[in-house]
């Protein structure tokens, strides 16, 4: 059934690529000994270099407390085909469940981090926290991307956007305007 | 040319429906009898009710200034028939031309804010500035959204996301899931 990726280390400073166009993520995290995945939607770009990546998480998510205390994260980007996985997740808790093993997914060991990739996703972004002083308030977490990898193919994913209400949009054409862009503003 | 648009008061708890996808967005602001334009894609949903909205903007955009100092701003989402729009106000400066005037944009009076609506846009969200603490060193403005007005067809407009140098992803098909949702999480 998985389609095996190749993936490649990406350049942080074009992360923008795939985040800036808003799919629902996948959040892993690891604290003392145990995993757990989230679902995301409510994230911006922040600072190309270093390349700051910011992320509302409700408190009441079982992934809040494991990801403030370690303070990483890795934030997976999930196609089309995933998205019952995505639904799955978003709708169970890790409080008392192995999502990893519930949903099929298989954990890859980071680079920089101790959270997990997750192998079936396309993008996977290695994640410190830069800055813990908006979570009280805002739930807001800002991080500093410290590794990528990006499925070398194909190059516009079909991504899940969520839309509220269990409904989502999927990822669909693309269009160059480049020709229409200032140099320095590409 | 342009079509018009029926919109309506649109419930605040509801706004996410349509900032969450991650479209490219169009910042209307007024300042001291000018008014300017800037289109911007980096902003996250941050909170339900109050509706609060946070978003990137650089210091070099004309917009900045204008935007912190009335402390107010409109967010338009443009659909894909202003793409060329789109673009050609990302690629020049406010500061010594009307980018109403010089794109066809309509301005419409906002009930809340100074800030004028885009009439030709999907949906106008008024917004006044909630927290300026995070805009010296993240650029962050965090908006309360205090009135949306939202087209009432299509349901699921064709909005643009953008994936950097120049190209953009049109949204496309949409799926419901809904039924594998707990009810509490719709």
């Amino acid at each position: 059934m998985a389609v095996v990726m190749k993936k490649r280390n990406y350049p942080l400073s074009q992360i923008r690529r795939h985040l800036e166009t808003g799919p629902v993520v996948l959040v892993s995290s690891a604290w003392r000994g145990k995993t757990n995945i989230m679902s995301m939607g409510w994230h911006l770009m922040m600072q190309f270099e270093p390349a700051l990546f910011g992320c509302y998480i409700w408190d009441g998510n079982h992934s809040f407390e494991m990801i403030r205390k370690s303070r990483e994260c890795v934030i997976n980007i999930p196609t089309v085909d995933l998205v019952d996985k995505v639904v799955g997740i978003g709708n169970c808790s890790g409080e008392k469940l192995d999502k990893f093993e519930k949903f099929g997914l298989t954990p890859v060991a980071a680079q920089k981090v101790g959270a997990p990739l997750i192998k079936e996703c396309y993008a996977n972004f290695e994640c410190k926290l830069a800055d813990a002083r908006m979570i009280a308030r805002y739930g807001l977490f800002v991080w500093e991307v410290v590794r990528a990898h990006v499925a070398t193919s194909p190059k516009n994913p079909r991504t899940l956007h969520y839309r509220g209400q269990g409904q989502f949009m999927v990822a669909g054409r693309s269009m160059s305007l480049r020709q229409k862009f200032k140099r320095q503003n590409l």
